[in-house]
């Protein structure tokens, strides 16, 4: 029975991971869950799984939280807040793995805490490894930990690449739908609202998670993933549009052969395999006959409508702190873009220019990831105000 | 360094065999050559590749071939025929492994007999399986060999399955490119052509398997030998058709996870993949771009339109001699066909009328199985005589 601690239970990733849990009571038991704010849903999650351990993030919502479960809740639990509490959370010796589904770069310290502490990794968070992807890739091997990924194009390469020996294997593909403007004439794209922009044609996520989808951007930021994850060069990784979205990777070996993973598009099936890896363990209900989804489409991506996937290429080619620039760059820009600040063809000229601006840093420490990560947010926003202030910004100042 | 022996070397196998091995002059010998009467090639292959052993199976074609040895050759080199000829190639000590690459029911005895000698083995000539699948499964995990399937779709299940723990693998997948009469109209099958059977949209084969491409017994022949291969029932094999023919197999996992093997519709990528096992060597030239093929469509097979596939599943579930009876029937009728004595729609009537005939032999020794393939002969002869004497083939009567 593995104890399992899920750091954002309330998100889509942690709610579909309790699904998981509760459909394999056998295989796994909820230890520790960790929220932001949303405490009703919490309680809910905490009445049904029993934890041992809860976080919210939020101080004020953690008191209420308390008052609640003094009123209503009878079993024994700890809760805690704030980033200690995490921290907390994830190292707890009863915990045997951790399920790490926060948004942004908030996700490192945890992470980086939770390998320490010698638990396995399920990784639904991007930004730690496009952050500091070779510190965690030392940390993983120094502490014999898996980090098994939770995005489906990486655990697509996972499984297609898994008990392969990597000399065999020349190189791979990440797939992409191609966003909701694949199809979209690029002369009209400054006209772009943040509610176009978060509607993705095949998965429901996150405002930040879709834009990013609508950039390509979290593409390029899952290339830099794999590059960090199974150290491949950037010269071999490609992306490969596929709308239908049932692809999710594939491996070409040396001889040419290739492998493909392809599953119905539900999150619940990489979270399992990654919660259970190295066994896999039976899911009801998402097989898939090709002969259903009738027509597979692939085409090349065209980086010049979708410069932030250039932009991605360039920064991991680069290597050191450029990574996480481009990564703070991107998390500004977005949510600028969504409070209607900026353009949405703006968004990959204020991340150039930042790289830009940026001196890199090799082989980073934690401090100097968190540093080159904050200065790349001041300088983002920087921009971002002369550009208003210059009113380039015209649609929406 | 392997010494391979090539039985059936100057057929398309053969041939795309010994580019392989002329392309990893490091990694393989040519040990020993094997032809019905093609001589003339084989000398050619012989100044090449300097075997120490060739059979000529035809005798007075080995008398032929002996007098042009003494004249033009003058290495050292041992000739045989016939079918003791083809046992001392196949035993041979210092042979590693066999290709075996014959067509139809001749290839058992050689196979039965390599393994036996500890021969690993690469195999080409899917009808042994079909005939004698549990005998040969059980001698294979007797003798401790590799016995890997050159068939691009078996090639592409073992490389899909390779190495995954076999519980955790739900069913397969079969691809078929649906042959020439995929698209034609099921009313005009009874006056379909030799020469219009024998026309491959996708691979170029012999005649007698272009045929059963086209009737789909080919693939109703693949079920047969996954079942005895991968040992999986057959409700756990599908067929798929795949008109695009480079995805060829895919394997199912117990979460609904797919993977699928994808490669250019080149058997030299099968041949080298099964000479080289379990090492994967380089290939140059096979590389596929999905973005270049662009769409891949699937769909059930229409097993109305195709009864010999029906067949087929029918026969590998009654198991025992039933397959055997099937592909026997099956040669006599695409043997029959191709000579314009019988029209395409009566393949399936005289194999179906032949297993109706049947009484099967639970778990058949050797000599039970080539019993049961010449009662199957001698059947499928009579009923198309009496056929032909009753006027039912009209058409070419």
């Amino acid at each position: 029975m593995r104890q399992v601690c899920i750091i954002g239970s309330t998100g889509s990733i942690g709610k579909n991971a309790l699904e998981v849990i509760s459909q394999h009571p056998d295989e796994f038991s909820v230890y520790a869950l960790a929220v932001n704010t949303s405490i009703d849903l919490l309680f809910e999650q905490v009445v049904k799984f029993k934890p041992k351990l809860v976080v919210v993030h939020d101080e004020d919502k953690k008191d209420l939280f308390c008052q609640k479960l003094t009123k209503e809740y009878s079993e024994p639990i700890e809760v805690y807040s704030g980033a200690a509490g995490l921290i907390a959370a994830v190292t707890h010796p009863e915990v045997d793995q951790v399920l790490l589904a926060l948004m942004g770069a908030q996700g490192l310290v945890p992470l980086v805490k939770a390998i320490e502490a010698k638990k396995h990794i399920a990784l639904a968070n991007k930004e730690p490894l496009v952050m500091a992807g070779e510190l965690i890739h030392d940390l993983v091997r120094e502490h014999g930990v898996h980090l098994i990924p939770v995005d489906s194009e990486h655990s697509g390469v996972f499984q297609c690449i898994q008990d392969r020996s990597r000399n065999e294997i020349s190189s791979i593909y990440l797939t992409a739908s191609g966003g909701p403007f694949l199809n979209r004439d690029e002369e009209t794209f400054s006209e772009i609202t943040p509610e176009e922009a978060v509607k993705h044609p095949k998965w429901s996520m996150g405002q930040k998670i879709s834009v990013d989808s609508a950039t390509l951007m979290n593409k390029g930021l899952e290339v830099i993933e794999a590059n960090s994850l199974f150290q491949f060069n950037f010269d071999q990784i490609h992306v490969l549009i596929h709308p239908e979205a049932v692809v999710h990777a594939l491996s070409e070996f040396v001889d040419g052969s290739q492998l493909a993973q392809i599953a119905a598009t539900d999150m619940k099936l990489p979270i399992q395999f990654a919660l259970s890896y190295p066994k896999r363990i039976p899911m009801k209900g998402l097989s898939l006959n090709l002969s259903d989804v009738k027509q597979l489409n692939f085409m090349k991506p065209d980086m010049g409508k979708f410069p932030c996937l250039r932009l991605a290429y360039e920064a991991g080619e680069k290597g050191g702190t450029f990574p996480c620039v481009l990564n703070a760059a991107n998390e500004v820009c977005v949510d600028q873009f969504l409070k209607n600040k900026i353009l949405f063809t703006q968004i990959p000229v204020v991340i150039e220019a930042v790289l830009k601006q940026h001196e890199g840093v090799k082989k980073p420490n934690l401090e100097e990831v968190l540093t080159a990560d904050g200065w790349a947010r001041k300088i983002a926003a920087q921009l971002i105000y002369e550009m208003k202030s210059n009113n380039i910004c015209s649609k929406t100042a």
